[in-house]
């Protein structure tokens, strides 16, 4: 058994992570994956952390090119993360020969295809299942087990923060600058938690799982996001009334007319199996056309759970390298399907309107609805305080572009004041 | 490219949804995956199936071991099911230097470490995705992405039929015989349903399951086994009283003393991921020492969800002799770890007592339980006609040997009339 040596670049929460999994299982994974993986050299420019983590100091540089230059390493780990400073060390890391596993959602959402590419090119594996959905396993599924599918939807809640602030805002009826507060100072959201609560990561990650499910590359900048900042906890309560729950879904479907990707808040019926996952869980549902419903639940980020999915796929090519063959996946991009604008979207809608509380605003919008062929499977109507009321309107399937128009129309009216809301439902 | 010739051996229901996957998607497998898959030769004694299946006279045979002869071929699916002539199939055609897929669960529960010796032996592969949980991704990832992890837990709901019947019981407060005769009127449930019903299927599917997890063998008659059929729905209400739900769970857990194998209806929080899989799907729930954790959900059984992990197996061989490698995963038995007796299983009781409505019978039972130190978490009394009363407890961890021995004392008690039920508690 020959040890495969490996760099690792980036020593921050994830790296930490895979540090620690080697140190307890190396002889672990000897014994039952029958590789010898050995961490031979490490690089970071934060030099304080290499003494931080007990390594010695031969093998650690501040500088990533010492590693990439190094051909007795196998495989680069790189855990820099962004698409700055990660993609040269990933594309020169990949020229020089050497396998490359990353947990870069960024770099993976936006240069996928020029990294599966250039690996390909030079006969070594690029892997990155810890770049969505922490450890679980969900883009190796895509590749192998569920290729017998053709993938017709895939959907999930990829951001744990958001989902963790949502599972508050609904269990306690607690808003959302209080709730971000409490993910703040828990740990949950960051200091600026832009990238969570609008949405940028969750469009990350469809990103690439709806490239490598419909084997066709989507950006994260083509991926219309809307975020959960303006959530307010009358629709929560709305929506439970309605046996249904409001999740921050990142969605993806094959259609006839092309790849229909969206991220946003989203109504969902309670049944539905993505309804149940809370906290800061995540859990990503796939559905084939053989294999039918599909969902894969776990922790989606932390550093033992990244880095479970950065040793996972480690070991893998620890394996490949150990037994002398070629990677037997390349680029996943093998068909270019086009992206459908959300102005034809065709789903449900909830809608919250505040208007004035007089009789005939109900018939007055009702028209406007009817006249751009949005049909209406329910109202509600609440008497919000002295003069105002508050209607509830969930639609039957309309096309996204008509309930634009609605609306504009609609807002436009005396009697209404305001669209309170407009929030997609699902599974209607 | 060169094709893959397959041989497939048992044309039932899952076979007949492996020839739909191929003739529908052959041509998206050279695309997409690089591989040219045919179905070059079928067996089955059942002669009628040919015609039925659109098959071409001189392709198929009632004889499987025309097919194992046939050096053409690269791959038998083994489809007959059973531990006898399908055994002899999948040795021989291993023998033979095929590689094979299956769903066969009983072969691979009885058998599994002799058949995986043998392919590792003839350096081909062994795959078995569709042999538990149906087309859910379970055995690749426990093999591939999870391995980084020590596997402390895998438990699942992994028999459709008595989830189904569990769901109608705990949605619809129907009783045992009702819902038994309603899945075999739907289909979920076969004439015969002992298999299911006694948790011989589900038991075979968790020796599985260990035996790759814990890289240690496990086989089927080792597993402690109890079914459904005694379970109430008054046991169902009380449970949800309690904020609980019963599901037929199969668990293994490894332990300092050994692996705890078991199934049986198991009492779960309404929380836990597993409490809200209904009807006839299927999860498996894995908790590693890195990732924490996960769960695995979808459709357990079918003919295109099973076909689909059969597929997806033989897209992973044709690959891998298409890239002209050596199977890179063995035989994963690498450890030879103890069973932990199921007498010293440690976890919380569910137990409903029919008793005399006498004053004195709390306390001489509640004096048993504390002579054999199973503590008492919880007690409700209810009285269930004139002069009878029920009383159900759920106690603290406590050790099987010693609640079976305080049961057997209980029940000598004249105030006693009987133990109605005792049900494991899972996730106290």
């Amino acid at each position: 058994m020959r040890t495969i040596r490996v760099g690792l670049i980036g020593l921050g929460t994830v790296g930490s992570g895979v540090i620690e999994i080697l140190g307890r299982h190396r002889e672990d994974f000897r014994r039952r994956a029958g590789v010898d993986i050995e961490l031979a050299r490490f690089a970071d420019r934060n030099t304080a952390r290499f003494a931080d983590l007990g390594l010695a100091a031969e093998a650690c540089s501040d500088d990533a090119q010492a590693l990439i230059d190094d051909p007795s390493l196998d495989v680069i780990i790189e855990l820099i993360g962004g698409t700055g400073i990660a993609r040269d060390v990933v594309l020169k890391s990949l020229a020089s020969g050497k396998s490359v596993v990353t947990a870069n959602k960024a770099l993976m959402a936006t240069s996928g295809e020029e990294v599966m590419v250039a690996a390909e090119a030079s006969g070594v594996d690029i892997r990155f299942e810890a770049s969505v959905g922490g450890g679980i396993p969900i883009i190796e599924p895509l590749k192998h087990s569920l290729t017998s599918n053709e993938i017709v939807t895939v959907m999930g809640i990829v951001n744990g923060t958001t989902n963790y602030m949502l599972t508050r805002m609904a269990d306690d009826g607690l808003d959302y600058d209080t709730v971000l507060a409490e993910a703040q100072a828990r740990g949950f959201a960051e200091a600026d938690p832009t990238a969570d609560v609008d949405g940028h990561d969750a469009a990350a990650k469809i990103a690439i799982l709806a490239s490598i499910a419909f084997n066709s590359r989507v950006v994260m900048s083509q991926v219309p996001t809307e975020g959960i900042r303006s959530l307010s906890p009358a629709d929560i309560a709305y929506a439970r009334e309605m046996g249904s729950t409001i999740k921050l879904l990142a969605i993806a479907r094959r259609t006839d007319s092309g790849v229909d990707i969206r991220v946003h808040p989203t109504m969902i019926r309670t049944s539905h199996p993505l309804a149940s996952v809370n906290g800061v869980y995540n859990a990503i549902y796939v559905v084939g056309d053989s294999v039918g419903e599909t969902m894969f639940f776990g922790e989606g980020a932390g550093s033992l759970p990244a880095a479970s999915a950065v040793v996972g796929d480690l070991i893998e090519v620890a394996r490949r390298i150990q037994s002398g063959s070629a990677p037997t996946v390349g680029c996943t991009c093998t068909e270019v399907l086009p992206l459908r604008d959300i102005a034809d979207l065709e789903t449900g809608y909830y809608i919250r309107l505040e208007v004035a509380d007089k009789p005939g605003v109900l018939a007055a919008v009702a028209s406007v609805f009817g006249a751009h062929e949005v049909s209406i499977a329910s109202v509600i109507q609440k008497r919000a305080e002295e003069g105002v009321a508050e209607i509830v309107y969930v639609t039957h399937c309309a096309r996204e572009a008509s309930v634009r128009s609605a609306l504009s129309e609609i807002e436009a009216l005396d009697v209404v004041s305001r669209t309170a809301a407009v929030i997609r439902v699902e599974d209607i």
